[in-house]
This record gives C-alpha cells, structure tokens and sequence, in this order.
C-alpha cells in the first residue's frame, strides 16, 4: 500500500477555498467528514470525498485542510491504515489517544484570528455543527455553511449517484407491513406530539417501506428520503426504480388506498425545498421530529422552535428488536454462512500448506461459498482476509501490494459476512494452519474468556451495552494486554452491519438498552503491531435469561449466539479456561454440530462435514 | 419516622410565590435544590431548606412545587427514606425507574402556558440552570432567578451561618504547602490560558489553603470562596477567624510577602460583587474559569464571552491524587479506625445477645471508640446502624422513632467513618451475631464475590472507574440480583467523605480517569425490602500493578486496601468463592492481623486483639 500523492490535490483545494465562485468569503479551513448526505457509514463512491481528497479510505475519519495544514483524526481501528495510506501532506490525529487534541482544539491553535471554517451543510450532522460551531465561535472563529462541495469542484472524474432496481420484501422476511410500521411510527409521534417524522438515514427508509437497493456496496439500502406526515407519506426518490410493477404493487401506488397510506413519490433532490415548504407552514406547537445526526441542512429548514430532535430516532430503536419473522431469518442465514465457512475453513486445510492461497484467493473463495447458499444477495462488508502481521491492522483490506500468503507459520484471521435476503451475518474466526506458539495461544485464549464472558453475561433488564463491555476486556486486562475497538455493534436484519442504538463500548453511553430481540455483535481481540491480530467474533442475539432470583421483578437477559462456526481448538490453552468456560466451548461446538451438521449433510457437503465434526470435538480438561 | 405535615407550609410558600414584595411577577413553580451556594453535598442548617419544605432530609433530591403539585426527585438510595418521611401533599419521583419523568417533562406536562419557574440562583448549579432553562424555554415557559430566597421567607425559625474556627495543617499531612499549590494552579490556568480562576467549591477553598473548619458537620470545610488572580488571591470567609494568630501565620497575613501571595481577606457575602467587579474589567481574551457547577448567580457575574468552564477544576483533580504525606496519613488513620471497630464488634459480640444494644447505642459506641484514637476529629458523616429490616433502607440514619435492638436473629449492617487529623475513613461491616441462614450468607457471598472483583481488578492506566462498575455486579447478576447505587465514590484526605472527580458508578460517565494516589470506596451491597441490608465496603487506594505483559507501554493499575477490618467469615458461603477469592479473603485477613493486631497490641487493647485475631482464621475451602 502506498500513500496517495496528495500535493496538487491540496494546492486546488486551497485554491477553491479562496474562489469566489465557490465561497462567499474564503475559508481558512475546510472540513471533509467521513459521510454522506445521509450520515451513512458506509458510502458510495461518490461521496468518497475525504479518501479522494487524503488516500485514507477506512470507514472513519475526518479530514481538515487549512492554508498550512492537512490533518485526519480517526480512531484505533485505523491509525496503522491511515499511516500507511496517506503521504507526508498529512498528520495523523489518533483520536482516544492521551493528548491528541479535539477537531476544534486543534482548529483553534493553528488558526489566524477571526478565521471561517467551510464545511458542506449536506455531509455534517447538526449535532456535530452545533458542537463545533460553538467552540470555533468562542475562540472568535465561524463555522460556515459552504453549498457547493468544494471537493467536488476538484474531483474531475468524480463518479455518477448510482440508482439500482429496488429489492420487495413480504411478510415472510420483515414479519410486519410497511403500513403496520407507518402506524405505529404516527403514534409514536402522536406520544411526543409531533406532526412530521423526517426519515434521513438511509437504513430507516428501506426498513421502513419493506425495501432494498444496491445503491451502495455492502448495505442494501438505495438513495432516498422520506417525510412521514400524521396523514401523508412522502417518498423522495430518483430514477424509474418506482416504475418497476413489483415495487409500484408493493408500495400500492396504483391502487385506492385512504389517502393516508398514499405514498406520494417526489424527486430526490426536492426534499430541502419540500421540508423548507413543510417548515414555513406550521402553525405553533406542530413540531418536526428529526435525528439529531441529520444533515445541518436539512435540520435548519426547520425553523428551531418547530424542531424535535431525538439522537436515535423512533424507526432506529423499533428496527433494532427484530420480531419473530426477521429473529428466524437471521437464524437461517447463519446457519448458511456457517455451511459457507466450514466449506472454507476444510479446503483452506488443504491448501494452505501448499503456498499458493493468498489473503484475496482465500476471501475470494469465501465469497463463492456465500454465494452459492440460497437468498445470497452480497458481501455485508469488506472481507478482512489477513495474515501475520497484516492481522494487527484492525479493519484491513487485502489489495495486491499487500496480499500475503496464507502459511503454516502464521495465524490467520478472517472477519467476513453476508447479505441474504433473510438475514446479515458478520463473523471473525482467528485460525492457525499449523502449530501455534504459545503465546499466540495465550493471547487467543484471554480473547476467547472476554468473549464468553459477554456472551454468557447475565444482567437485568434495561442494562446499557456499554456496562458489558469491560467483561470483555477482563482477562487481557490480568495479564497487562487490551485492544483498541469496541467489543459489538448492533447488527441489521438484511440491513446495515452496523447499525444502532445498542452495542457494547466503552465508547458509547448514549447506547439504548438491551432488550430481548436485539442482536449485537461480541467481538474482543488482541492485535500486536507488526506480529498478528486475533479476534472472536459471533453475532448474538439477546434473550431473556432464567435466574434463581428476580430482584425487584425486573426480570434478566442474556445472549445466543446466531453464528454457530467452531472456534479452532488447537488455538485455545484449555490450562487458562475455567471449567465453566470449558463447558461453554463444548456446549457452543454441540449446537454447531447439531445444527450446521444438520444443514451440511442436507446439503450434502460430506467433506465440510467431517470438518466440522473433527473441529467441534470436546475440550479435554488438563486437570 | 412519622412524615412531615406540610399543608401550611406549602399554603405559604404558594402564597409568596405570588407575592410581589419577593417576585417581579408571580412564579407558577418554584424549584428547591438539595445543596447550598457551593453545591455541597453535606449542608448546614440554614440551608437545609428542601428537608423544611418537605420533611425529607436525605443527601439528594430535588423539590419542586406548583399550584396544585409537590413532587420530589431522588434516587433509588433513597425511596424508601423519602416515602415515610413526606405527607400526602408530595409525589415521590423514582429517579433511574423506567416511565419516571425527568423535571423538566414533568413541569411542561403539569404547567399552564407560558409559565414562569422561579429558582434561587445561588443555589442552582449553572449547568443545570442551563439544561432546565432550555427544556422550559422550548415547552414555551421560563425559568427565572428569584433573588430573595423564598423557603427562607416562610422560615422564621431559620438557623444562622455557622462561622466556627479554622484548623491549619501543617506540610507533615498536607505534603504541599498553599503557596506551592497557588503555583501549581496559576500553572494551569496559564496552560489554559486563563486570568482567573474562582474556588466555589467549600473542599476546593480547604484544600487549597490547607485549612480546615467546621462550619459543616461531617465535612471539615468552612464558608468561603476564593478568587485566584496571576498576581492576587482574594480570600472571602466571615467573622474573626482571620484574626487568630495561628491562621495569621499559617496565610502569613502579616509577613512582607511578594504580592501575587498576599492573600486579601474579603467578606464572604462580598463575593458576587467583586466577581462582577472582575467581570467588568476583563481586557479580550482575558478569561475566568470557573466549573460548571457553580452556582448561576456566580457564572452570570461574568460576561459569556469571558467564561471558561470546565466539569472538574484544576483543584478537583489535584486534589484527588494523594501525595505521599496524604498517602500515608489515610492508612494511619485506617489502622486507628480498624482498633476502633475490632473494639466495637468484639464489644457487640458480647452485650447484643443480652439484647439491650441499639442501634443508636452501637452508632454512639462506634463513636466512643474512635474518640479514643489520636487526631479524632469527628465522624465523617452520620453513622448507618441497621439491623434487620432497617438495613435495606440505604442510607439509613437511626432516629428514636425507628431505633431497632440488634439481635442474634438479624443482619447488623454498619456503615460509619470519621475525620482524624491524618486522614478520612469509610468503611461498611456487615454481621450477624447469631447464625445467619444459608440464603443471608448466599447474598452475603455474592456481594463479598463483587466487592473482591472490584478490589482485585487488573486495569490499563487511563481508565474510567465506571468501566469497572459491571464487576460489582457480575455475581449478583448471575442471580438475578442487583442493588440500586453507585459502587464507590472518591474519598477526601481529611476532607470531604464524598469527593470528585473519580468515582465506580453506572451512572456517572463524566468521572477523571483513575491515577496511582487517587481514593476510592468500593461497596457493593444487597437490599431486600422489609428484610435485611447487606453492604462490604473498604476504601482503597490506585496503586500501580505489576503485569505479566504491558500493552502499548501504557501501564497497569489495581487497588491496595486502606481499610484493614476483618470481613465476617462466618456470612462468607466458602463453596461459592473460587480459590482466587477464597486466598483473596486469606490474604486481606492475614494483612489485618499483622497491620492492626500490632496497633491493638501497642494500644494495649489485648481483648480487641483476641477478637481479631479469631475472626481473621484462614478460610477452608471444603473440596
């Protein structure tokens, strides 16, 4: 991986910070976040701005450019990444990281006195625009809306907004109606006495109307918005895709309907406009309900004492508890990526050793396992395919100038997952093809106790994600060692892999908490720099748990895990396990022997069979 | 405890609310806030005007009283104590219990339109007054500041403002001298590039000044505020206790000293004033810096433009990490406090089977003890002497009404502390003095599990202490069990028992990282309503920890014991404890008998010694 060039790139973007034809009054700084109109985190490639602008494409990051500076802040996942994918233009801000300053501490220090900072109102969340407009402002510096996109002023072969076919979902995969979601989303509003709910995100849309696209890689979701009003429903999207016979039946745009299940389909670029109308009409006490992450824009063609924002918004937290329906398709698309993955894990066996499968043949050959289970739609995101040292790069990506192959000397670690259309899935197996030391094994073993750990936590009812997460981290902590993510992320139900608003980090607090129904990811790690990364991951799902007692009656959860793909033995210190842990790993390897056995030999994968069972034999406890 | 009647109180208190000669304009509601004009916890008297209006008189709660309402806000400490103590006039709000709402919600649903909410802006901190003062300002109410106090109008047998003598400590238990800390601090406001900085905060004046009182029972402090200049230091306290020569000498009144250390003595009521002076003379960019939790009379005295406000002072946070004089007075004053309470529980072994001990005769016992100790001051705050169903009520205080006799049928639960001259103890002993039923000592174990994960924790430096808040409650969760408070809070140095900015609680995100030399209680507990109380708390001490690896060369830290009374073996259900537990139990015993047995037998205590070193017998494990 080499760094981008980013010197011309640079000198024209300051440039066009000084033109008038781009910008009332020059901007001494310019700021490129990481989203898009949507405050999507994953984009297409036209909003790639701060990877065209920088070189640094991970998932997070946002870059500032002044007259003298270039700078990026992102977080742990990524500093080895960002390192190696930007040139000397740039510094590296490692958020998390003692002394790093904040985006607006840093703007202040290196500004001249009474500076604009330009940014698009479209791309930064208005709860992001609130924080560091003040800051700037009370150090005597203005945060400024800029309309055209500077980047794309420089972006010369920036490419097309895709517009793809649209994906119908019935009720055997969402379990509820698109009207049903429509009513109990009005009396929500009702509740908080609001008129208008405006949806943004672009996951909440397509969860709302039963809907699925491919506008952008990995997230089945498609460009659009939507204005849901106490007796309206206004769909703001481009293209013909609402011409397709499936799609108009769907959304019954042709049938007599009450008028307050008629959805009116507008162009996508009306909504500002639209919203501004929706604004200038209300009469007081209606108020318009928004997400605090909505663009700047549109949030202030809301006059403010008409705005009610909400950091998660209603459709965000009913999305999260999957029913019945949706719980059994993500049953069924594990149980698929698991036949996937121990075809895989069989023939990586097999060939490793032979030097010739590199980190892209073997993500390339999970892909054809995914792909050839049933509702296969699409990858749910970048596999990491990563050995030896290239493991300790958190979200690493295999391209050619890092490909490495696959050995019997290395640990591997792959973190993969898959669209069906009954279910998201997102595993990480950490294997070693031929006789791990041990101390990988030590390291792997404190990775596998903080995730079973959380995922054999109980805790009451109402508890924040965020409380579970040091459980995780407990064993590494004992020895001296941590890693520096998250333990899980919400995951999406053929959605987004990442979605909110529950997790498990030390990070988020603002997190909503758990409930039965919920599905979140547990995934501790240990990555050492230069050496190798390990990582545990299942999809689990939260349920209630059964407990001796019942304090105050507030009843408890727990997790089952959805993924159901052995966890390589030959890479646990069963000395380090206790014997609760130990049972755990032999009951964990029975279901998927039970259940993904069933599922191979109906599918009559003999080999991948016998896989499975030589890898799901009981741990024999050295006493 | 028999509930206050408060039918004619709040008949008056409606009527001033409405009275011109102490409104501008009649106050639909009007908001009585736990603390005084330093937002202490622990208040004289004189401000204990939400226990007048209401009857209740825990540490926390909130009043608020309209037209037609009373409702007070506390948490769940508190429920209990709250409920018998108010009349029918008052609606008790559970904080932290799903469905209660917060004030905010609750004034705009009960207030007619456009309803002004009266506050005393002395007495609300400027960040909440901030918070309501939006909520209220978007349901299209206002909050306003009433300058007369109005529970002080009605209350005519109003105490006075204690002004008792100040105590100075010398470098042997302050290891810092007040001119060493007035250096350190213009430091910091010099880093922050800051002018002013002003101390509200009645611990923060103490410890700067390296002067103690007792205008405040339990809480060493006295009333005053400082204003800290680049070159002055104004000093703003009543009476003539400026004039004992000690003081003199200790603030050097009356040396030539360089003029940014004379210290000028102020009136204590001057102080808004003088800020508003210093306000009004401000050059640009010439900032003061005060928290956010000063009072919003204080924080208007200065012009926004000029305010720099930050969650936790510079002092806070030094004050928090002990130097080595602090250090070792807390674990002298924990040894003394340890031959206390052998001395009380071997004395209560003996005279509770007669039955004719109280609880308030063990609480005063407690106290006769520790009087006898060198550098006694007083209790650090009021004694909890709970048997039986009393111990569930949290923070429970015997009064006659409720005076219960220990028995050899009940948990006793003691929590208790004191101020000594070296140092703060706190420290919570749960016992039975009969034969505790297998469920008690089950309870009892889990509790004693928690409070061992907690002290034993392994954690990377940089953590927050409520990361490992989870720990506490990990065992008791497995149960199905829980308890409703915070598991510890940081501990002052012959100062305030309860003291920032660290603390282990769910609840509190915003806590300093922890740091070798920071004090912290851990104490976790078990509450069964109308049944007993469980709780094990020691104080215990940041300290470094030696780790087998050290991740990112970031360090290790666990916690050291200060507190060195035995933990009641027969409570302990040893089959539940794992062999880590049981030789953590074994080791802490195997420390009390050498630190306080040797301390027993200098103070010639033989008797005490004989019960501790009984009570300290190695645990055996049954296989």
């Amino acid at each position: 991986m080499s760094p981008k060039i980013t010197t011309e790139l640079l000198k024209q973007l300051r440039q066009v910070m000084k033109n008038p034809r781009f910008v009332q009054e020059p901007v001494q700084a310019y700021i490129v976040p990481s989203g898009d109109a949507h405050q999507s985190e994953y984009i297409a490639p036209c909003d790639c701005r701060r990877a065209f602008i920088s070189g640094f494409d991970g998932s997070a990051g946002t870059a500032i450019v002044t007259e003298q500076h270039a700078a990026m802040w992102t977080d742990g996942r990524y500093f080895l990444q960002a390192a190696h994918q930007m040139d000397s233009n740039w510094t590296l801000m490692k958020m998390g990281v003692k002394d790093t300053p904040t985006q607006e501490d840093w703007l202040v220090s290196v500004l001249p006195e009474g500076s604009k900072v330009g940014v698009d109102p479209f791309i930064i969340p208005a709860d992001q625009w609130k924080r560091m407009s003040k800051a700037l402002r009370s150090a005597g510096h203005d945060l400024v809306p800029v309309k055209e996109n500077l980047i794309d002023t420089i972006w010369t072969d920036c490419p097309q907004r895709p517009c793809k076919p649209l994906i119908t979902l019935d009720l055997s995969y969402t379990g509820v109606s698109w009207r049903d979601k429509i009513v109990a989303l009005r009396s929500k509003m009702a509740e908080r006495k609001v008129m208008w709910f405006v949806v943004t995100a672009l996951d909440e849309v397509a969860w709302l109307f039963n809907l699925r696209g491919s506008d952008v890689e990995y997230n089945p979701v498609f460009f659009a918005y939507a204005v849901i009003g106490m007796n309206t429903i206004r769909l703001f999207i481009d293209g013909d895709r609402v011409m397709d016979p499936a799609v108009r039946e769907h959304l019954q745009l042709d049938s007599t309907l009450e008028p307050e299940f008629k959805v009116q389909v507008m162009p996508y670029g009306s909504i500002l406009s639209e919203l501004q109308a929706v604004g200038a009409g209300l009469s007081p006490k209606e108020k318009v309900w928004l997400s605090d992450k909505a663009s700047y824009a549109l949030t202030e063609a809301i006059p403010k004492a008409y705005r009610y924002l909400t950091p998660y918004t209603p459709i965000c937290i009913a999305k999260a508890v999957k029913n019945a329906a949706e719980t059994e398709g993500m049953r069924r698309a594990h149980i698929k990526d698991a036949v996937a993955l121990c075809e895989l894990f069989n023939w990586l066996e097999k060939e490793v050793p032979k030097g010739t499968v590199t980190e892209i043949v073997a993500a390339d050959k999970a892909e054809e396992f995914r792909s050839q289970q049933k509702d296969f739609v699409e990858l749910s995101f970048a596999t990491i395919s990563s050995t030896g040292p290239n493991g300790a790069i958190i979200h690493y990506k295999p391209v050619p100038e890092t490909n490495r192959t696959l050995s019997v000397n290395e640990i591997y670690l792959l973190d993969s997952g898959a669209q069906y259309k009954d279910g998201t899935t997102d595993v990480t197996r950490t294997m070693h093809f031929g006789t791990p030391s041990a101390y990988e094994k030590e390291c792997f073993t404190y990775v596998l106790k903080g995730h079973i750990a959380v995922s054999a936590a109980i805790f009451p009812n109402g508890t924040k994600g965020h409380l579970l997460d040091s459980f995780a981290r407990s064993a590494l902590w004992d020895c001296g060692l941590d890693y520096l993510h998250g333990t899980g992320h919400g995951v999406g139900s053929f959605l987004n892999v990442h979605e909110g608003p529950c997790g498990i980090s030390y990070k988020t607090f603002a997190d909503e908490p758990l409930e039965a129904g919920m599905i979140v990811s547990d995934e501790p790690g240990y990555y050492e720099d230069g050496s190798f990364g390990i990582r545990i991951e299942n999809v689990v799902l939260v349920i209630p748990a059964e407990t001796k007692y019942n304090f105050k009656n507030r009843g408890s959860l727990t997790f089952e895990p959805l993924t159901l793909v052995p966890i390589q033995t030959k890479m646990i210190d069963v000395n380090l396990l206790t014997e609760k842990e130990c049972n755990w790993v032999n009951e964990y390897h029975q279901k998927c022997r039970e259940v993904v056995g069933a599922e191979l030999e109906r599918q009559g994968r003999h080999e991948a069979l016998r896989w499975l069972l030589r890898e799901t034999e009981p741990l024999g406890r050295v006493e």
